[in-house]
């Protein structure tokens, strides 16, 4: 019996051209409240959080034409991008995807968004879902 | 100032061809545990629920071709398919949703997995993302 690895569903990212525009939506519709706004170099993309319980909304939109998500947008259109895990330990859950059978994106935990350790799974591996593992600090 | 209407991340749902399978990798790789499993007819699904703290990872497959997950499957391949949000009372974030320029798919709340009341709301209008609005009982 292996040990629960995902203790909360960190996160749903939700690819979006407009960023702005998507706030005020959940904003107006849902009287939800952006807790967080990032602009994530490393991975090309503005994103704004908004709290949901222990989880969190992820907008995210792209800040430059390389970045991944403006590729999907492009071949996808707007939509659900990704699910986010919380992890004890990314580097254990990395190990444990690894030796699942998993398809590991990042070899090695490294920075995510507001202070966390993150590593990104391949869809491929893990039936369809882009999955990324997130470690709190 | 709205009051917030969502008050937890009920599921992410995952279309998946083989459930089975894709309850085999979760179980194994991340250790989860399904704790809910259920033919819903009039969606045309078997579901399995893994309960994520508060949460789950609703793994979901097509029982027949009408089905709208067979579509999806058809079309776009495994992967996300929507996020479901609890909410307090489901006819009432229904309202604020129409109210907000929102497309309702379901007029009016109706029965859901697990003992829920449910409404579908379309992802035009939604920036994409199909949403599904669960209040418990």
């Amino acid at each position: 019996m292996t040990k629960p690895l995902l203790i909360e569903i960190d996160h749903v990212a939700i690819a979006v051209n407009d960023l702005d525009a998507a706030i005020t939506y959940y904003e107006d519709t849902f009287g939800a409240k952006v807790t967080h706004r990032e602009v994530v170099q490393r991975d090309g993309v503005e994103e704004a959080l908004i709290a949901v319980a222990e989880s969190y909304i992820q907008l995210v939109s792209p800040i430059n034409e390389e970045s991944p998500v403006a590729k999907f947008l492009e071949k996808k259109g707007e939509g659900l991008h990704h699910v986010g895990y919380r992890v004890e330990d990314c580097a254990a859950a990395l190990e444990a995807v690894r030796a699942g059978g998993g398809r590991p994106i990042d070899e090695v935990p490294r920075p995510g968004s507001r202070g966390t350790t993150v590593a990104f799974v391949h869809p491929k591996g893990s039936f369809g879902t882009l999955i990324e593992l997130v470690q709190e600090g």
